[in-house]
């Protein structure tokens, strides 16, 4: 097996750190949390309420996605260092299952951590049967360290 | 030449069905409107603000994500007709360049228009150079007529 | 977690169905054999050899593809009924590191099976150290059934 | 407009670097060629034959994804300089309509070209009406210059 990278972030140093570089993102509550980083990887939950819904009342597209590109900037910024210039070079994301309001749970998983780009995946799951609602693969640039 | 569908609304209707059936899209302001519909496709605009960008006060990739999935949604309701209940089945995004705060105008193109699937692309331009700042493929599942 | 659906097919008769319906597969020699089949996903191997190469003496991009896109195909077929009409509608992949010549093994997993899509990943490893080379995430379009 | 690279290579170049590093690619005949290099992109051609076809008797997604893997392989070497080391890191492919066997042209774009990193879109078109068959989108890493 590759061997997993290690963290050098909590996952309440992420939180803090989204708090003070992108105040844009949980303006009134708590939407998007990471919940653990691990060595490879981390979790991320969205709660999602009437504000991530999109039309037949199930969680849109758009708040999976942000759960995806945040899932990826948490993994970068816990295991490549709390850079928050790091950018989404591309990401592929499929729905599966309508997922309706309440939380719902994105496992990333670092596929590769190179000098200028992390790869990466995040299965979203949700409801009573934790069923996975969407899957994501993305590309994160990692900028140049400054010294 | 593949023959280019002819659209069955305009953007002004696409507009207000957005309106009636998606109330969380545009809260406070028109953030994202439809600017025109065509044979084969349609133009969106992301009216980019404060609350658009991330890290770096550049548009985020969920604001271009969201462009790039309405755009799609524009294009599936003005031409396969509004049922709100069409679904993005996957959606795969490039993010080539930075945009500012300002306008994007995302000019999609329907590739296919099947009986049950849709396949469109984007590309979205901003700033003075209309610089193409990302690029999107992705797939709308069409709900079976109701009768 | 989301119950596996159940195969209908042995690894054996999906090399036996590749063999009958798609002779351009493997023309001189098993290039490409599934070598399980079990609920909810499947695996199978190239044996890269100099034909799978390309610059560099890596395995090339396009017989990481074929491996990805047979995993699926086997996927559906194994899951969903011999129909060899079933055709692949999008895939995305990434390239994450460089294999050498010899086997590469796809570990596909069933992410949706509906009535009428299929959605799966696969991961590609290879080498000493079963390090991934390679992640696809994918879709098929099953055919209605014919009564 | 985003203002067009130039190339630095013709198509007869392209070509001919195929053939000297790349002797897997057209064994018995000349199966891929690129038909023109202009700024900004390039065309490439498929000459589809029965070893390209799939059950159905369509041509097949591998044979469809090599023909978009070359094709920004010829965007990169033209446009970056004969370095036969760049690699894909991912692509995600679409695929629209059936081709028959017969030839398939892959109208290539190049999105961006940085110091290390090209991305690209291609569009296939086939068949009597030059309907779009299927459509990718792509990254290649272009590895730093040597002196």
């Amino acid at each position: 097996m590759t061997k997993k990278p290690a963290p050098v972030m909590t996952a309440d140093e992420v939180n803090d750190l989204f708090r003070q570089v992108f105040p844009q993102l949980n303006k009134d509550r708590p939407d998007y949390v990471v919940t653990e980083v691990f060595s490879g990887g981390c979790t991320i939950r969205l709660n999602a309420a009437y504000e991530h819904l999109r039309p037949g009342d199930t969680v849109s597209g758009v708040s999976l996605f942000a759960l995806a590109d945040l899932g990826g900037y948490a993994c970068v910024l816990s295991h490549a260092g709390p850079d928050a210039l790091s950018v989404t070079t591309n990401i592929s994301i499929n729905f599966m299952r309508k997922a309706e309001a309440g939380p719902v749970d994105g496992h990333c998983r670092i596929l590769k951590l190179g000098r200028s780009l992390m790869v990466y995946d995040i299965e979203m799951v949700a409801g009573p049967d934790a069923e996975i609602v969407a899957h994501a693969t993305g590309t994160y640039s990692i900028p140049p360290k400054r010294s």
